[in-house]
């Protein structure tokens, strides 16, 4: 590829900060298994950073960070709830139900936004209770949902009323997190904790690490256990350290949020720069990182021309999401390519 | 601690070669989930270094790497022949069974030496053929075994001869793969296809690497679908190249091969430098990067607290594992300090 | 209950064919596990009825048999095409996830039909293709479908079609099997396996028989290792004759369809009773033993105080199931009320 | 077969009062999915033998009752102590693995008798406490054990002394739990809850039924979403009557126990007729229902052609199971017969 590209945050490379510290860690014997100093400082990191005593976990990815939390949440005859736009719906091959062993994601309509609201959760946890279905145990959101939309603080707590009015868990897919924490301006601990999350995935890879995703829980006895499901599922890191590290230098001073806010600006930036082209529209609201632009196909078929990557989601939309890398002038770039295709 | 260890070879960091790796393959945009030219180049290599047309993926870790290539050999009613020391059953907290959703392991008893013989598969395998027990599918050998003992060539091949003739497929644990080409000075191709093994799990980590292992296919059609298999379970990276452009690193001019000797080097001089203490003795013979030793109690424990660090395998045999990064002059003082222990 | 009741097809006992065969094969010492007389009589009596050499597995219910069918015609990372209105979907709390461990049901709108037709499956299997989607194994239809509709044979024969070009398996739920084949006064075999079917569950419990199903392998090569599925998922049955025996008695002198034409016509007699009755509706055209009638809340609700037993589905329609016990004047009585309920 | 065969219990028909009750329960339209009054009673009949007021389940077969209580007992990554030779372990084809999705069986060798002992169960679940090692939730016993022995209720009581130390669950495999209590001669409470088991699995296939066994949960708690449990995993009977009803018969009157003492009797009247013969040697004491007789191998073939069935277990001992229906006109012949071969 000749030039940075917007197809994807995972299209990123390490961030200084984490390969600094990757770095810093890759000194010496260090006890394998997690039971080394990197990952007890970045477990502190992260306790600090959401000023709370939760539990942590490292985990290698994504999808397994999200599954493999699900299914510590319930039993494999229950079922989760999520929006019909949930990327453990949608793509994630069948991973939560394989680590859970059956629980069936049952899904909400949200008309392109990804988001659930108190009463669709209602309604799909109290709609049945027979034997033949598999009672819920747990709702999942992710922020910023796959289209780039954020819950607000109230919003959050609502749906936390809700599912502890219903007994039900709820967990957050935070695969950019830190994009969401940036966008909204608010604390982490008021994005989680105290707006009644029980189980956050916080995501570390899209956000400029190299590999590697925290799972925390809040609620500590939820985590009994947790330990040996990861190990028996795969995502026990020997060399725990460079899994851990990562995470120190990305928290150290807010760089997380640097990152994140960097990235978010792109995407603004990018918006704004489409902003009165004519035959484009902007699908979603871009809320964090996420920009999506609905362009006549044949400008697309240009762009792509052009040498530009992206996605098409949902009806034709054009995909483009930033990371903690993106460098204006190629965003710049980008836009005048977009309004030079439409235009052609 | 104060200085280098040698419980594990999980102890040490990430080896020069997969770090410079690592640096290079961390500039600009790169497609992600293995679409990338690093992981071309890493399946390369190895597909260059056993001299075969493989398939090759890259895992997060051996847990995995074993379990995922075991379930793809077998279905859940059957299952996998084993030494009873194998690691997949002994030390994976039931993955094996997890990721494969019910396969049995059926371990044959090895006194210590971690290997199984024709004769023995040839017994388990045929011993029963009822419906009420789990058809033998696959056979796993582990080369060096967890004893660090070696399988030799013409073993190997008498084994693979066996499963053949039962219709079994032959899979290798090669967590610590090259100290065994290292130690034997063949050629890996003559060690695995040639010898007739299907697949062999090929460990990264120990061997220098910070993360990854490689699961190589010699035959394709047994790889079918395993691409999709690896995304549900957890175990494809998104950004693929910090997975595979280590093994670019390690596999360049055979450094893996330099470092491995290094680490068998260390392990002979312990062993040599141990011939000859009274009341010590040599558990199994050293052929590999492993020393087992006989420690009298109150040794291991002064040895201790002079601030060592060695699991306690097989009946209280003290266990030392030596990686690429072994300093002479630390096993030197670690034959010392139990020399030391020992008179005391 | 102090008459007869229609809420469900499975409310009725067990009929005089199958009753006479079990007490006919309660006799003396058999051996277990499926080797006797009276499951190689049943599988023989079934290869008849099909008039195809199949292989026959029976199991103990069709939460497990069509499970075990999917699961034994996809890998876990792989998926099902079905219905929306597919019992597999909404009425068996993750059973299929559960015994494929992880296939996911790829659904499709059906609008109450529950019918699949060969463009939606297309459009299904072709949709994506990427690493993150269950890649499509099988499509399952039902027949009839939970609606009480029929699938024509050319639709059928449409859909395998398609099925075969895009390298798709197809299985056919038939719980009410026998149903199906009285209403269209076909074949059994010109409903299966000429039409292109690879597997068929075909119901038992539901037609007669106290406990049991039947899975049947058109292709032999697919049902490989199927009986040790079988016996690993608590479907093998000890003593076995007497899930086989109600088979040989069902099948004798083609009694099961005399059954099911009685089951059928009793469905008639109500659909044509309720005819012309003001403020009724039937939801579905009443094809096989299934009426699915629209009451206005109240109606239903007086109706549930005569005594009636009935579920509501799909935006409240009340759903009366007939069995081969259904009697006549028990079926008037229902639509008497049903008038007397709604001009109240 | 030409007259009665001993080669299993589940060689016996249903015994009469089963039938009787099944006939009883065929009587009109019954509610499905165990709503039913069949259920009700039978439960009931269930905890007034027990004289406990436990949660009870009826399944379809001993394969899925054991291994689906296990499953409920344990998660994925923990472990379950068995004795070598316990059914789960030997001819289970991996049931347990499968329905817990991974959970490992921790097998202690016993020396044919099949029982475990407090300090065997104690060195096994304190052996090791590290993340690599499935940690042990739940201890199985099976009473009689598979050689046909019994644990003496002070034994059991040991066991969940044990157990209860060490926060482990108490399972009993009871599938022929009436033998034993017709040989000890006690209340089925005192084998079971008040000696501190947890769990049992109470066997009615081979104790005369034609199908089922029950799952009875001292601890309500433990049984919090078993019946969904059961109705993913393919157990939850539509017509339940037929699971339940046999029960009853089974119940009333204690049936279960003539039953159960009559086939006691019959292996007791081999295993004396069998006193004195030379070269042969009854391998097991003769507790219950079964007798294990070393047969020279000529003599075993001999014995076969005779028409003899039955299996050989651990080194070629013939095995004779009797049940309900067993002849003593018959069992006389077996004496005779193996006499005849002996001194041939």
């Amino acid at each position: 590829m000749s030039g940075q590209q917007f197809a994807s945050d995972n299209y990123a490379g390490i961030c200084p900060a984490a390969w600094a510290a990757m770095q810093e860690a890759n000194t010496g014997s260090v006890v394998a298994y997690g039971q080394d100093e990197w990952t007890l400082r970045a477990s502190d990191a992260l306790r600090a950073a959401f000023e709370h005593d939760a539990e942590v976990f490292f985990v290698f990815n994504g999808t397994a960070a999200n599954s493999l939390a699900l299914a510590s949440l319930c039993r494999s005859y229950e079922s989760i709830i999520a929006a019909d736009l949930a990327h453990i719906e949608t793509d994630e091959c069948g991973a939560p139900e394989f680590f859970s062993n059956g629980a069936k994601l049952l899904t909400i309509r949200t008309d392109g936004s990804g988001k659930l609201t108190p009463e669709a959760i209602r309604a799909m946890a109290t709609g049945r209770s027979d034997i033949h279905f598999p009672r819920p145990a747990v709702v999942t959101i992710t922020q910023p949902t796959e289209t780039g939309i954020l819950y607000s603080l109230d919003e959050i707590r609502a749906i936390s009323a809700t599912c502890r009015d219903l007994g039900l868990k709820l967990h957050m897919d935070g695969a950019r997190f830190a994009n969401a924490i940036a966008a909204l301006g608010c604390r982490p601990a008021d994005m989680t904790w105290r707006a009644g999350v029980d189980v956050l995935c916080c995501g570390g890879t899209k956000g400029g690490m190299g590999i590697g995703e925290a799972v925390i829980f809040f609620d500590r006895t939820l985590a009994e256990g947790f330990d040996y499901r990861c190990k028996q599922a795969g995502q026990l890191a020997s060399k725990m350290r460079f899994l851990a590290a990562p995470w120190v230098g990305m928290l150290r001073d807010g760089v997380w949020l640097d990152y994140a806010r960097h990235a978010n600006a792109a995407a603004t930036r990018l918006a704004q720069a489409l902003a009165g082209i004519p035959d484009i529209r902007l699908v979603f609201p871009v809320e964090a990182n996420a920009v999506f632009v609905s362009i006549p196909p044949q400008a697309a078929l240009r762009l792509r021309e052009r040498g530009w990557l992206f996605y098409e989601f949902i009806g034709g939309a054009a995909r483009f999401m930033f990371a903690w890398d993106a460098e204006e002038a190629r965003v710049d770039a980008l836009a005048r390519d977009i309004a030079a295709c439409v235009a052609q």
